[in-house]
């Protein structure tokens, strides 16, 4: 399988890693960051490529954009890691419409054009007979939906729940386990590489948010955005409401929810008992469906990092090869 | 998809609910119980079936065996599902050769043919292009199998370690929570039904090697049996030993787990934190497998019961109907 690899940051090299060490029967034939680009039909050198990227800080020549990229290389499959940008999608969401538009599959970590144009893209690529796979757009490595979309065939989904915010986690349980304020718990989860500097987006509940409503319109088809998402964040959580917590057996954690038979679509702190499958510590993820056959399965797992999130990609890739591949 | 359906108990009946209340593209053509049979090629009035069944013991005539509904029938998948005896497999070890030779999907909920006779039946499958599924033989509705064969492409996975008996977990959970000594606690998952009268089974820790047994040889192709498993029970486990792993914030589980790079294949109590993703309560079975890239990932589900065991029988067909529709 040829791949052109768009986004050349922390997740695209850690694809390009995987694929360097494991081979898995992929080969490379265009990569770009966001500004140059390089296109080898018989298989770029991903070693010279990452080493090019660390010493340069370009992947490729600045005469070629990444939609040269997506336009020119031959590929079966796009692999769209760019940064997500949820005002508009922008620039994954051209890219990702170029390359369907052009037959070719698409797997991506891309969030922002799954939440915004999920049926758009969706109805794109069944019109053009290939397929759009975002497993890494929903905690990590986590294999959430391919278990929806293959694992639970014969059953009705009626409800989720999920620990769905790595960094929100970390943040909760730091001022758990050490009585510290919110301020303190954020500025350790900086340092640790676990919150951006600008912090808005995880600890506002965006993220899971977003999160959210990939999975409701994955599941349920629900065509919901992020405005139909009733949204609170972790940072108005005061030490005083952990503690009250904590004297009742419970804790605090960032709830994601979706109930579709209650018009229920909600991110919000939720008081859960100490043995709650949803309990997890640090920056693990955590989802449960709640099934008619299957009953309730909670899915626990790392839900960010390079290679975890390459494994998500990577997984998307392999199950293209086994199943869809022959592209255009 | 049209199914022969042997065995007509708990599991049996579940899945012939699921089909009569979802039809899911599902005839059955061909029902036995131990005793009697009945074959339909127009499909069978799965009611009239379950109705007879309930009165008078027999899904239909003596006159017809199970053999006969396997040999006889037109299918285009066994779904194997009768009692499992693990000292031969059989009867449903022949059930299943006969239908696989006959060119037929099979499905199976039986761990005693497939912890025997993995390899055997995996080769008879291939050779005639069909598929062998066994779900419902692991943790009952956690689509363990599934995760591994189809959601992890790419991964390695190196280790796991699971919850996979729900009767030991209980008496476990019991223990702990009440104080009970294992005779009490054991007493009481006779009266819930989570314990056979004859408990040897599960309390030995046999049923937790089989499923190990079946995931190891899945995963890595180990070619092992029972025999190879180091197991150890919970019959032995006081109220005194609780109590001490309570005493430092731990607790006790019957953990089976696997490391091939060790050559670990085990079944044993073990003391685990509190805070331990395979620290279940009750009924409940847990999975981690430890892979190279998505890191651990933890399943938590029902174990056992009529409609999650037929849960992941019904999984398995419908994935037959998807991806090996043409049948023999």
């Amino acid at each position: 399988m040829r791949i052109a690899l768009l986004g050349f940051g922390s997740v695209g090299k850690g694809v390009a890693e995987v694929v360097q060490e494991k081979g898995l029967g992929i080969t490379v034939t265009g990569i770009a960051d966001s500004r140059s680009g390089t296109i080898d039909p018989a298989g770029i050198d991903l070693q010279a490529a990452m080493d090019r990227k660390d010493r340069t800080g370009l992947c490729g020549d600045i005469s070629l954009s990444p939609l040269d990229v997506v336009d020119g290389a031959e590929y079966d499959a796009l692999v769209e890691v760019t940064p997500t940008r949820i005002i508009d999608g922008e620039p994954a969401l051209t890219h990702i419409v170029h390359a369907l538009s052009r037959g070719k599959h698409v797997v991506t970590s891309n969030k922002g054009p799954i939440a915004l144009a999920h049926r758009r893209l969706r109805a794109l690529a069944e019109s053009h007979g290939v397929q759009l796979r975002y497993e890494a757009t929903v905690c990590g490595a986590i294999p959430v939906l391919h278990v929806l979309q293959h694992d639970l065939l014969g059953n009705e989904v009626r409800a989720l729940h999920g620990v769905m915010n790595g960094t929100c986690n970390f943040i909760l349980t730091r001022m758990e386990d050490e009585g510290l304020t919110y301020d303190q718990a954020l500025a350790e989860a900086r340092e640790m590489g676990y919150a951006e500097a600008d912090p808005t987006y995880d600890v506002k509940g965006i993220d899971a948010a977003l999160k959210l409503v990939i999975l409701a319109n994955t599941i349920w088809d629900l065509g919901v955005t992020l405005a139909d998402v009733d949204t609170t964040g972790i940072d108005l959580i005061t030490p005083e409401a952990i503690q009250l917590a904590c004297d009742r057996e419970t804790t605090i954690r960032l709830i994601a929810e979706a109930i579709p038979g209650k018009g229920l679509l909600r991110v919000s702190p939720r008081i859960i008992p100490r043995d709650h499958p949803l309990l997890v510590e640090g920056t693990l993820n955590a989802v449960t469906l709640h099934s008619d056959l299957a009953g309730e399965l909670t899915f626990i797992g790392k839900g960010a990092g390079s290679v975890e999130t390459a494994s998500a990609v990577i997984g998307d890739l392999l199950y293209l090869g086994e199943h869809h591949a022959g592209a255009h």
